[in-house]
């Protein structure tokens, strides 16, 4: 239940926030800070930095191929210390805090062991030690499937345990402490005059999320997107309002591009001549999807001579070698002509909700891409974006292009709009 | 329910027998062979070495004077890191494996936090785990209060966890593997001669355990009397047959003296001329009830003039100079006539349940003591035991010196009983 008279907000906090004595302390103080300011506070803790990497160590130094089930009881021993430290640090100076662990709250899962999904928060436990005065300090990245076998949410979690944690709770903000001050039309390190905004859509963070911009789980900001729950994104280490998620009408306009994403990790598969009959795609498809690779773009043309077509979709580069040998059977046994691989490529998407009442973005992204002599791979659009694939080493060139061409670094009120 | 077709064996490894990916492998293959040889196998584990303490080391860098609730969370880590690696181990070689924490076995236990009591262990899920052909691995040490929190046992308390969890499933065996070969007729460090012995009762183990012998838990010991759990003591890391620990009416003969204990870890102190009254004891000593401060021996003699009477007692050695503290405003409080403290002593115990049944003992041991010229200080029997308190400096010599005198280096049945 929402209460009227004191707002209840929700602190996510990474592994590096948390990741020493002294870091603990601090994030200790913030909590405490927030609850002076008369809110009721939860906090949601990943493990210490490195302590996850380190317990994935000790289970791959026993083997390669480990049971998913124990390799999760294992792996969230991580958040276990991480939250019982959090609160003995927080009562240490005077404060009433307690820890609950994934299973105790309790965040229920599927079954799916090491990236499993939240099928349901259940926080009247919370509710109860909140209203009481207590700081509630929450293990992100883990749950119980319905046997009460530990499972975790897969690297990145927590933002999408501090998100549920906020919609079960109905809380009035979710604010997400991490390494950066917010999200910014591109990436710092490629644009030096990249601006961080003040405000994004659910829809348009979705699209960033998702294209390689790692601010945010991109499962965080699709369950922020449904229960509608106000999401910051701000840093640990230097003040500033950061950047807010929102609804779409609470936006103050509808800007045409917000930001720009790229992404290096993927690779292009091409087959020419695939005989156009029905049922053809979904073969080739099909096995890479038993094979268990996702599929990213795909793009077919029609077929110029009207009996065969060309087909171009890319994978995660981590799985080009193996999509290359089940595409190498596959051809042969649909009669296709020609098989085509390429993993020296980059995507890079513009993302903006103001892209459905515009026309030209298209164009002028082209331009730019041109103007640079950037030749295009593949295109792909969706309603609020359009992302191209460009040879990987024009990866910074074409970012800084579109980030001039759409004159990002620029308030949105102060935009030429295409 | 006990099966009568297969056996089912609890088998419990300390932290030094998991200290190490390779001897978790060690382990692994340990209960795989019990399991490969036809039984049923519960494996309750430690904390890998070393990782108890980190972790304690974090709680106490952030406060001295930390909530104990939270303490637990973070130190009950240790085991859940542990199950999971060997059941990764098992899993690995082949052979199913599944771990429990302590609350999903679930060991019920009081709520007191760092050193709870086992109430009840509801061992149903385990059994049909077993009766799949999986071998089961069980987090020591921790449970759960009837509130869901995370309580741990106190030092050693896997020990326990192993015994409640042998009696819960009315196991046939348990073996409590550790990194000595048994348990011997006195320290071994000392003695050179000291025998392993292969059976000893439950209740000759529970004085020796509780006297300083480290080998088991005292807990442990009890609850294996309770419910006359068959335990065994025995090397991980050298082959042999273990000490059993039996009912008195299963050993072979009633042994006058079954072994030597000896402990460093007490200081004593003496008031003289307590004034003689009804109620005056029990003021002195509740108030070191007051202050947390166990008392382990007491003696007082009969009031040599009537009025006033002397008393002595031991109190852990950590405890000596807070206890001191404590008895000097007392002895004002009460009118007694002086304090007198020493840390310098240790308490030599012949344990042995023929004694019940034998007269002589105590001659025996005291001429033993004076042919060395060492002085008694205290002395303190109980059915089936004889403690007394000397000088620390002699406790090596005195050791010896009724080892020999009672023979324990020869097979009971040789031995010329006093």
């Amino acid at each position: 239940m929402k209460r009227v008279d004191v707002a209840l907000i929700v602190l996510k906090f990474g592994g590096t926030s948390v990741g020493s004595i002294e870091r603990i302390r601090n994030v200790a103080r913030m909590a405490m800070a927030e609850q002076q300011a008369g809110n009721q506070v939860v906090v949601a803790v990943s493990a210490m930095s490195g302590e996850t990497n380190r317990l994935v160590g000790l289970v791959e130094d026993l083997t390669q191929f480990y049971n998913k089930r124990e390799y999760d009881v294992v792996v969230s021993a991580g958040e276990q210390i991480s939250i019982g430290l959090l609160a003995t640090a927080i009562e240490s100076m005077g404060q009433k805090a307690k820890s609950y662990l994934g299973w105790q709250v309790r965040f229920i899962t599927d079954g799916s062991h090491s990236k499993a999904r939240i099928k349901e928060v259940e926080a009247f436990r919370i509710q109860a030690d909140l209203d009481a005065g207590a700081i509630v300090i929450v293990a992100g990245f883990q749950g119980v499937d319905s046997h009460n076998n530990i499972t975790t949410l897969g690297r990145g979690g927590s933002d999408t345990s501090a998100v549920a944690l906020a919609a079960a709770l109905k809380a009035d903000r979710c604010d997400i402490y991490t390494d950066v001050d917010g999200v910014y039309t591109t990436d710092p390190r490629i644009v030096t005059k990249a601006r961080k905004m003040d405000r994004i859509s659910y829809d348009e963070m979705l699209e960033l999320a998702s294209l390689g911009a790692k601010v945010l789980q991109t499962r965080s900001v699709e369950l922020a997107k449904k229960y509608s729950v106000p999401v910051r994104v701000l840093s640990s280490l230097e003040p500033g309002s950061g950047t807010m998620l929102t609804k779409e009408e609470d936006t103050m306009e509808s800007v045409v591009v917000s930001g720009l994403a790229y992404d290096k990790n993927e690779a292009k598969i091409t087959i020419l001549g695939v005989p156009d009959k029905p049922g053809v795609a979904a073969n080739l498809l099909g096995r890479l999807g038993d094979a268990n690779i996702n599929i990213d773009m795909i793009v077919q043309n029609v077929s110029p001579a009207g009996d065969a077509t060309d087909m171009t979709f890319t994978v995660p580069k981590a799985d080009f070698p193996q999509a290359m040998k089940v595409m190498e059977d596959a051809v042969k046994d649909v009669g296709a002509r020609q098989l085509q691989g390429n993993s020296d490529i980059a995507k890079i998407s513009a993302v903006g909700v103001g892209m459905r009442s515009h026309s030209g973005i298209a164009q002028k992204m082209f331009k730019a891409l041109a103007d640079e002599g950037i030749n295009i791979l593949m295109i792909s659009t969706s309603e609020i974006k359009i992302s191209v694939v460009i040879e990987e080493k024009y990866t910074e060139l074409a970012v800084r292009a579109l980030h001039d061409a759409f004159e990002l670094e620029k308030d949105p009120s102060d935009r030429i709009n295409a």
